[in-house]
């Protein structure tokens, strides 16, 4: 049986659960290893994933008899033929936090479900660790990010928008083997800089700009995530010494990410270093990568996860003056139970193009 | 009062709700007007937006005094004050099919509320009317997405790659003032054409390829939507035939779009003309394009909509032959009492490049 199948069933039995109804996409992603519509039933016989014509070609395509997956054409199910799928099952799982109410009330009465059960993050959870295949894939992204940034480092000049240089960033990925970017890459010049959720906008780079670029791959649905904040022309010696110690705390946190390690401890540790400086931590210090490029663990002072072996999280330590600029210095990392490898290799010190 | 918060407060009388809570996004960027991650909570006396600190600055420099429509921090909001929003509401309207059953749950016990009522797509039937606005903003994303294929027809040449030209698209659209595109482009040459929804792949065009481009642009958040299917170097007499067949289908299936037509007896006249040539409808004859570039009405032959003025909706009839080609022509067309008005004008004779 597909092995995240198995993993998936071995945590149902825990919570007790006979069924469990998957609707989140990405989820469905994770399970059937391909992009497509439908909802995956775990019944206490079978796997199946319901979906429509569309679909049906590609998912056959990705899936091999191991997997142990029925692949149904919602088009061919008859109101009877949904009443026996959890016949059998006391307990089905949902994803609560994802599922529709009315998609919930819907599937309560067609699949005539015993009892619902919430499932609080269940898949999300076991996706916090990667397989081999999935390393590979992050690992690959990263390196096309790596790569677009070494280009970039020729392409900016004075005079283009932020907008110009967000699209050379798309254009490098689709080029080089990523499927699209991961999320909406953020180039934040000067005073635009200080927001860390800007968007790129017709703002003109300029001599003694700080540019803050934070962007991602997407290689085969999996992400990475790195932030580099590079300078235009010059560079003053206040922000030099405000740069370095943003990178110095980049460093002792990236040190830190190991096996057993305390996300919500790590987070704390750098807050007090930027307190001691005056300075607010103002968003999360970092987040899981995976199929979407903000997942479980978070790295927060909110909540508290224990790192393992073979999570993949960012550490993306910023600081914001309003108006003026920000400075945010982000890699994607391999947690291991040693030295975590660090996979966003772009060179992180000082650069002025 | 905000237009569209007037119209929808009449509404949710016509319901008897006392208030409502607006989870859509897309919905409450049609009332903010601009996007935001939040909800809008509308009570017996107030229209309250709560969000974070990241979208407070956008959205006031977004919406007036005139709105009157509150903004709320949420992270200074206590477990008491939640509970003094809808304090006098007895029926309070819910998004069941956006809201997540775990949201649900939270809200309901948050606001303490006496009756939560499912609301059946409220908004999304109001935001079916476009205003002067709404049109504006669509007809410029429908002006941008005609001037890219004009581009286009002197952009593609042999050996070219689907990606190649999908990513020409997404760049015109952002050198020339659209945000993004609507949704992902489909560039579908040869063989690939066959499928009403591929994605643009490695294949190079050849000599005698047909091609599908079915792409949008977003402009101020509004969609467009528009398919052309044209022919390298040369069209045979057959699929010239075929070609002009979905084109006579297309006029005449435009000039039945007015005001108090029904969507579905298009659709199924459609459907006839389409049979008596032994050809199947795969796919909806249309949809309306907004905020969403997917949105009520749909013409189709499951269910009934009755067009009305200032509605905008596609009509894309297709045809396609597995594992050969596929030939789909489609524009965006304004609703009116009389003549409709196609707002991408686009040739659509057939076209050799």
């Amino acid at each position: 049986m597909n092995c995240k199948i198995k993993c998936l069933r071995e945590k149902m039995k825990e919570l007790d659960l006979d069924g469990m109804i998957i609707t989140n996409e990405i989820n469905i992603n994770y399970i059937i290893g391909t992009k497509a519509e439908g909802i995956i039933a775990i019944t206490d016989k079978d796997n199946i994933f319901m979906t429509d014509t569309r679909y049906i070609e590609d998912v056959n395509s990705v899936i091999t008899i191991e997997d142990e997956i029925n692949i149904i054409d919602i088009s061919n199910l008859s109101e009877s033929d949904y009443l026996t799928f959890f016949s059998n099952c006391n307990k089905v799982g949902i994803e609560e936090n994802n599922i529709s109410y009315a998609k919930y009330l819907k599937y309560i009465r067609l699949f005539r479900i015993k009892e619902a059960v919430e499932t609080n993050n269940l898949i999300e959870k076991q996706r916090m660790i990667k397989d081999d295949n999935e390393i590979n894939n992050i690992r690959q992204a990263c390196k096309i990010t790596d790569n677009c940034f070494n280009h970039l480092l020729n392409y900016i000049k004075i005079g283009m928008t932020e907008k110009q240089i967000a699209l050379e960033i798309y254009k490098f990925f689709i080029e080089n083997g990523a499927e699209t970017t991961a999320f909406e890459t953020i180039v934040a010049s000067g005073e635009n800089s200080s927001k860390p959720h800007a968007f790129p906008t017709d703002r003109k780079i300029k001599y003694g700009d700080n540019i803050v670029i934070d962007f991602g791959a997407k290689y085969k649905s999996y992400c990475s995530d790195m932030t580099r904040t590079i300078f235009v022309g010059n560079v003053t010696d206040e922000i030099k010494e405000l740069y370095n110690f943003i990178l110095s705390c980049q460093i002792r946190t990236t040190n830190k990410i190991k096996h057993d390690m305390d996300g919500k401890e790590i987070t704390e540790s750098l807050e007090k270093e930027f307190n001691c400086r005056n300075y607010g931590l103002i968003h999360a210090l970092g987040h899981g990568v995976g199929l979407d490029v903000h997942e479980m663990p978070y790295l927060s002072y909110r909540s508290s996860y224990i790192l393992k072996e073979n999570m993949i999280v960012t550490n993306e330590p910023g600081i914001y003056i309003p108006g003026k600029l920000g400075i945010r210095i982000e890699d994607t990392i391999l947690v291991n139970r040693m030295k975590s490898e660090v996979l966003t290799t772009s060179n992180k010190e000082i650069i002025v193009i």
